[in-house]
């Protein structure tokens, strides 16, 4: 029966600085007996990432700017962060209540640029988003291509805020592999009707799929998704950043 | 194995005004030979719920206002349309570059309030949203409870667009049977950091989960959602509505 399924994996162990990933995740398949087919996709969770390229800051390595001082200072927050968050910002989206929205220097639009203490070191240090996701997201790809000779599409997670709704979703930050939106545009629905503005971001459904699975407290820092009919091709999750010029809301 | 399993469910006709929409969704499932069990949760997108509520308006009875027809002559759009988005709405968010970003009567904001032509007649009729998703969401899950004898949660779906984002991504609107939000909050993660701001729309992932499986152009209309620990509890999509207060994006 056609249906999704979505494996979390565990026992990864803890990720340091220069490990090699793809070794870590397929070490951690084998030991829970699940391998990989064609037609899967590997959703990432960007903290294993970060934490492998050395994308970690201790936060007594920081020095807080009087700005970010102040920011902190009022809100309850930490300076150090607060430093980090805007020194990983091209610019400050919204300022207000404690929160600091900005836009990465990805492009993307979250709180406090990425920067996050959770899944660290206990509060000392600060993961930093990966480099450059969508890169990350083909080194893997490229090394299970090599090691075990199967195409798999890379998805790279973070958790993101959104405006109007409360709570967080994951959405992809690093896609390779496959398209990151499917575009139904100009295709006709069963009654005819030609569909004009539908474009699904499907890399952000597949993360949030994921991220039902990859509990936080648990530590399933990647998951399989099985029986997606994802579409091959150059996808990159920065081809799911609105364009400055589309966007109501900059 | 501990997985997700996301099993869509087909077959179940064109739905009419005055449908029994439980008796629709369970015959097709028997058809499919998927029997439910405790711990499933049903993904039912709203266009059924609107068809079999009658929240369904042929667009040549609707009387266009002036407003509607001016913004829809300069965008290229169908002023029937827009009237409806407009009388649907109970304020505009955003208006510009032909799209129209409303607060609905529910509070919830998305383009065009929610009113669309895809998947109801090939563009003659438009279907609205549910006038009362939450209240949609329980009628079904009580029916439910009364055929089967089963708890089964209900989320009711529709696709919306984001700020900063493209592409569309599913949402909850109607929520019964759980919590729509999952609190992380004071808990520690693995590394004995106290997690703070971390409320998940699970709601919202599971939507996105079953997105991936609906097919806008196959027609399967609902999902079961089968291996998710959900909170059991007095859940509503309300809950995820940003309240004013917190918002920075009014």
């Amino acid at each position: 029966m056609l249906e999704l399924r979505v494996i979390p994996v565990r026992g990864m162990g803890d990720i340091k600085p220069g490990d090699a990933l793809v070794d870590k995740m397929l070490g951690a398949l084998r030991r829970q007996r699940v391998r990989l087919i064609a037609g899967d996709i590997l959703v990432v969770t960007h903290k294993i990432v970060s934490k492998a390229a050395g994308r970690v800051v201790p936060l007594e390595q920081v020095k807080a700017s009087r700005r970010a001082r102040r920011w902190a200072a009022q809100h309850g927050l930490r300076a150090q962060v607060v430093e980090l968050a805007l020194s990983e910002s091209r610019r400050v989206v919204r300022q207000g209540r404690g929160v600091l929205i900005t836009e990465t220097r990805h492009g993307f639009v979250c709180a406090n640029s990425g920067v996050d203490l959770s899944n660290v070191d206990g509060g000392k240090s600060a993961a930093l988003l990966p480099l450059d996701p969508d890169r990350a997201a083909a080194k893997l790809h490229r090394a299970i291509k090599r090691k075990l000779g199967l195409f798999i599409p890379i998805i790279i997670s973070d958790s993101f805020g959104r405006p109007w709704r409360r709570g967080l979703t994951e959405v992809a930050i690093g896609v390779t592999g496959m398209r990151a939106l499917k575009d139904f545009r100009g295709k006709r629905d069963p009654y005819g009707y030609r569909l004009k503005g539908t474009l699904e971001a499907v890399a952000d459904e597949l993360a949030c799929a994921a991220g039902l699975m990859s509990e936080k407290l648990l530590g399933a820092p990647v998951c399989v998704v099985r029986g997606y009919s994802y579409q091959r091709g150059r996808g990159r999750a920065r081809d799911l950043i609105r364009p400055r010029s589309e966007d109501l809301f900059r």
